[in-house]
């Protein structure tokens, strides 16, 4: 016997507990499934600065332990496994886990992305402490700074030039002799005087005290190490959606990324994605906390209609 | 001479306060203009219970304070007047105000909607004290109890539906002898036993003592008026989208709101829209932030590619 619930939301960051906040309140019966924290990726940060609300900024894990006791209040049902697939089933979806299986009338896929890490001593250590993986997140707290963007592709031209705003000198390191950015982005990123490039460069560790101070580089061409003095660095290597168990149920892009309307609507009727999942999201809480709650109020009329 | 922008912000609600954060943070020159009073509409709620990060709820008032506060600490500049017009001049906007011109590379428009209102005496005395005009905000607050929706149209009948979530009984009452939902939504409600129809009924005024009381009907047909005990009364008899100044400029739909892509983009490339204007919003604190926040990163963008 598999539990029946009119909603489940998959992933507990700000775009499933906003979800879930909107679906227990409207007294709806849903279940929020998250793999491994309530309050998701954005529990790593040390400061949140622009979620709208907290003028003086809030740490990721208070702005997530805030959502989760909203959500509870209102009698959200959660539980921590693992979703390993989605079935559908005539109008009904079926949730697969590690734990059984759930079934609903409607899903909220909300299971967020990875960025990709480079996997180099110090960049664990220091996340939060001068290593970032978002500059509209972390830029501002680098004002008149040095700090350093790894990658070559848009994303890491992006960001860049965000970086432009707030920092001194902004140094892109990227592992290859040229860049994978578009002719546009590149022209962008070479015209501007903060912005200097280190290519055919690997770094191989990030050093600091207590905050960053350094990358230890090493040139691919000739093998030889040097050292780049820095106050932060910004990796932007790229971002690994949680889609891995939708393919074949939901069309996903070419990065695996879910588009979805206005109504946060899929292209299968009764499943809703919300937050860092959707193509084009910004990455953001507040967008990610807005889409859940669209989800959750176009999910409540589909179940409605369905009856 | 007019002042010149990177990005111009038109409405002081969340959306554009949420925009405001953004676009300051990121150090553009911006300016948010603002017809009456910055907060927006929801500064008239009593009680936001469901803008994610405040499980205790807050008011309306508060939560535009806070945003306002956040957005000034980033160095956003507002400003009082009533715009009245937006031109476009090869890539500029010029948008026209009482108080003079200011032009702009982008525009965020994030200036609401209105909800219609009834006109009647006791409607604006007993806002928040049991009148409302949302149901997905307010109806939790009237669990058990006895609720009227105003109105006959889909939105009406989608309010009662979410309505039936909290209250014990709820009362349709429609001025006309028949009701202009689509079929399918109006068979839903017949068949929900806590629905109850009013029709060809006209409520004359809403009373109570600190809270609403009661309602005073007038039968359409026969002209007799009766009382309707309730202790609370949901006006759903439509919106009207501030979007005035933009005919001529943005492509509005039939009802004057405007359709954007997932990026906020509007059809006109540097005009943005955010918020309650949209068309599909659901008419949300935290929708109408991650809305403006998304419409901030994109503008960013495009303020930077035209450079």
């Amino acid at each position: 016997m598999t539990k029946e619930y009119e909603v489940i939301i998959i992933g507990g960051g700000p775009a499933g507990l906003s979800a879930g906040i909107y679906t227990a309140r409207a007294r709806l019966s849903c279940l929020l499934i998250e793999k491994v924290m309530i309050g998701g990726l954005i529990a790593n940060a040390e400061m949140v600065d622009n979620y709208p609300g907290f003028p003086d900024g809030i740490s990721g894990m208070e702005i997530g332990t805030l959502m989760q006791r909203q959500a509870t209040r209102f009698g959200l049902e959660t539980m921590i496994t693992e979703v390993t697939g989605l079935k559908l089933k005539g109008t009904q979806k079926i949730v697969k886990t590690t734990d059984g299986d759930f079934t609903a009338d409607a899903v909220i896929v909300a299971s967020g992305s990875e960025h990709l890490k480079l996997g180099i001593p110090g960049e664990d250590e220091y996340t939060g402490k001068g290593v970032s993986f978002c500059a509209t997140c972390d830029g501002y707290f680098f004002q008149e700074q040095t700090v350093a963007v790894v990658g070559g592709g848009n994303a890491a031209l992006s960001e860049a030039l965000h970086l432009t705003h707030y920092a001194a000198k902004v140094i892109v390191i990227h592992r290859r002799d040229e860049l994978r950015a578009t002719r546009i982005v590149q022209e962008k990123a070479l015209a501007e005087p903060k912005i200097e490039f280190r290519l055919s460069s690997i770094v191989e560790s990030i050093e600091g005290e207590n905050t960053v101070n350094k990358l230890k580089l090493r040139d691919t061409a000739n093998g030889e190490t040097s050292t780049l003095a820095v106050n932060g660095v910004f990796v932007a290597i790229g971002f690994k959606p949680n889609t891995e168990y939708l393919r074949g149920v939901l069309p996903l892009d070419k990065i695996g990324y879910i588009t979805t309307d206005d109504k946060m609507e899929t292209e299968v009727p009764g499943i809703f994605a919300a937050g860092d999942i959707r193509s084009n999201s910004i990455r953001q809480v507040v967008s990610a906390a807005g889409d859940g709650s669209t989800a959750a109020v176009y999910a409540e009329r589909f179940v409605r209609e369905l009856k």
